[in-house]
């Protein structure tokens, strides 16, 4: 049984059915994106939990953060049932006096239900009540993908900070690197290149040796003159901001 | 002839030799790496230019930003000699008043000697004193990449402000995930299948419409939980400063 029908809950449906599992239920309060999903990954749609309920194995939740909370307080399924969170910001704690058996299983990926996703490459981090039902979870979990880690609540919400600067704030980047070629009618996609080289790069070496730019050489001629042709003051408390944050590192690092 | 020994230098000196161009001379002030460089490429390495400069047809000058004016006004080879230079960010108007033949040759990459790159692939930004120059380096570059664009000084120093954004400033994010996951004795390599599907995702649909996340969502637990978990004044800054972008312009565009 799948709770929540969001991109997360559709690429993770997805692939426990391309490992064999079978969906009974999938359940939103937005019946349609139930409806959607029981299309593709079938099982039959609700609006609400059944109350009681039968012939499960698996709940897996799969909601928006702020909904967890109530989700699990209401939840009562036979003891036997495993019930999994898929969440990087909620500690397991969450589940604090439920009877049943429960853990975490964090797809570690950016999802959009209308992008495909080698889900076999997806780093999965678990995290269980006790060792026995870390070995369950564990055995699912290797069936799902090739990289399967344990990590602790506190772990886990570390990871998830550290994907939002490299995935969500890098993308942020992204648009305003956009937005400056956008407004001179240059294709963003001259960038590709250099982008991916980038990152190539500073996963192969590190990142803070792979730094280049006019903040590293501390180049005041540049930064200015870049800083002259931002017209968004936002823009520009970014630029300045970020190549504070560069010179300060290596210089620091210089006097080590 | 090759003025400089530097990163660039050493990539586009490799790329003319391997496309049968012959190296005469390498030139640059450290002469140990011109002579690094000349091991590689060929050629003699000098400390300073030659005066006459004899058996050369071309110089390409690929130096720090700050020495390009001062080298350029010393220079006087004969007039049918074509001079380029290889920078993002000085206009074409350094060789004003030059009565030789003259150009820009920008190569988009970022560029570390010790990385192999595949310079076919990397976008050439080309511009010249004249329509008969320009044609002649245009001839030069389409051997050196299958990609050769023709730019404006403006157009440049707007795409090389938008590779500060893409790259430096992307790798510098990078720099801060890898900080966090190091004090949790964390592998950086966790992150790895997330940034490459952030790029791809960026550059196949656009970064505005791939941008996920606790900003976007307006997700004002979270982000007061990773303020929490941050110990450090200035990332905690980075991390408002880039939330709150991506929150205004979400918003912004919500209200068209």
């Amino acid at each position: 049984m799948l709770i929540g029908a969001g991109n997360v809950a559709h690429h993770i449906g997805k692939r426990f059915v391309e490992c064999g599992f079978s969906i009974s239920y999938v359940i939103s309060r937005n019946i349609k994106n139930a409806n959607k999903l029981t299309e593709i990954i079938g099982g039959v749609a609700l609006d609400s939990i059944p109350n009681p309920i039968n012939s499960v194995d698996l709940i897996v939740i799969s909601v928006n953060d702020s909904e967890y909370q109530g989700i699990i307080q209401k939840l009562n399924p036979d003891s036997n049932i495993l019930v999994l969170h898929t969440s990087g910001s909620i500690a397991l704690d969450v589940f604090d006096g439920k009877n049943f058996d429960y853990g975490v299983l964090y797809p570690f990926q950016t999802f959009s239900k209308n992008r495909e996703v080698d889900f076999a490459k997806v780093p999965l981090f678990i995290e269980a009540k006790n060792e026995v039902i870390y070995r369950k979870i564990e055995k699912i979990a290797c069936k799902l993908s090739e990289k399967v880690l344990n990590v602790s609540s506190l772990e886990r919400s570390y990871i998830h900070l550290a994907a939002v600067f490299a995935c969500n704030f890098v993308n942020h980047l992204l648009v305003e690197a956009k937005d400056i070629l956008d407004k001179q009618n240059i294709d963003f996609s001259v960038l590709k290149p250099l982008i991916i080289e980038t990152i190539n790069k500073a996963m192969e070496t590190s990142p803070f040796e792979a730094q280049t730019g006019p903040a590293i050489r501390n180049d005041e001629n540049i930064i200015q003159k870049h800083l002259s042709l931002l017209d968004n003051e936002k823009q520009k408390e970014l630029y300045l901001g970020i190549s504070n944050l560069i010179i300060e590192k290596h210089s620091k690092n210089d006097k080590l």
